[in-house]
């Protein structure tokens, strides 16, 4: 415990700005404490998430969860990439995040991706609130995740999410990860993000 | 100020589980406070969205912004759809949001806008925190946008945002929009979105 109060400091961010707690203390760990996390919790997460804003009041957000020991979370590991396979299982709760990629109308919806994302922010706030840890993953073979969990073709899995309370032993990963567990995050400067009034000329 | 509070209670979600008070209390305004919005507060909630998780930390995510009274802001205004412009110039301050649409490497960032969602999500929360609102609009005509701004063509503008403090008077708004104030935020019920270990049958 001692160590992760060490990683934990490593990984709060030193904002110029005084901001709300759990902006700069958020992080994306590959460990999590032993703590096991409930349904109660793990549903307080996701009606967060739906109370999100979405284009059109569209909502199109799906979630599909897995406890640690079920078959169904077997399953989601073996649809990680190789390097996300080596941490995820470290996590109590595993999830697949997708989108409902059209409209009713047809139409498509452009911003359904941009609406997850949304939604996962909201998530992350009430996640942080009860210091509970998400690890957003890109490295997820969205294909055969469709196929194994009977994805309909109208909805795209977009990413995986590791879930589980703060904690854990940095020292029980493998070499490569541990270090990762112990460097700063880093960010661009704000005046390479940010522009007043038009975009810089280049 | 008193019809305020009274919009905000009917604004504020009814939620089964007990949420961080920023979650129910959020909401997508189309009036604000004649308080106008600072330099500083602006730039927190940058700090705020440049500290969000993103694939392979690309951060996808930049911004433009303009205070009312520039014309940036009305050149702003004019790229948004017939309906929001009879609203949007209520806000102090107009944002767009862009993405970078591919990685350095050339491939395609499937998850820039999902990830750019994360980024306004973190805003979202610093936002709320400080009682600003944001209201996302994905009626903007991006192709104008991206011309009369300057947006190099490897990035897309995904939305045009109105921030300022919550409150003002929903009665000085034209009558449909001000109905649109008064009514209640409405989703779909959580297990139409969440489903444990894999996708329903239907």
């Amino acid at each position: 415990m001692e160590q992760y109060t060490a990683i934990q400091e490593i990984k709060t961010a030193n904002t110029k700005y005084d901001l709300h707690e759990n902006i700069p203390a958020r992080w994306s760990p590959r460990m999590f404490s032993t703590e096991p996390l409930g349904l109660e919790e793990l549903n307080a997460l996701f009606e967060a998430a739906r109370w999100a804003a979405s284009s059109n009041n569209e909502q199109p957000w799906r979630f599909i969860y897995a406890f640690k020991g079920t078959p169904a979370y077997e399953k989601m590991v073996r649809c990680l990439s190789d390097f996300n396979k080596k941490w995820a299982r470290n996590a109590p709760v595993l999830l697949l995040t997708a989108i409902k990629e059209k409209f009713d109308s047809g139409k498509s919806n452009y911003h359904a991706l941009h609406d997850l994302g949304l939604a996962m922010g909201n998530m992350t706030q009430e996640a942080q609130s009860r210091n509970i840890a998400l690890h957003h993953m890109a490295g997820v073979d969205w294909q055969k995740a469709q196929e194994i969990f009977g994805v309909p073709e109208d909805y795209h899995i977009a990413t995986a999410v590791a879930v589980g309370f703060y904690g854990g032993d940095a020292s029980e990963l493998p070499e490569n990860l541990e270090k990762m567990e112990r460097s700063h995050r880093k960010r661009l400067a704000l005046e390479d993000i940010v522009f007043k009034g038009s975009w810089p000329a280049r």
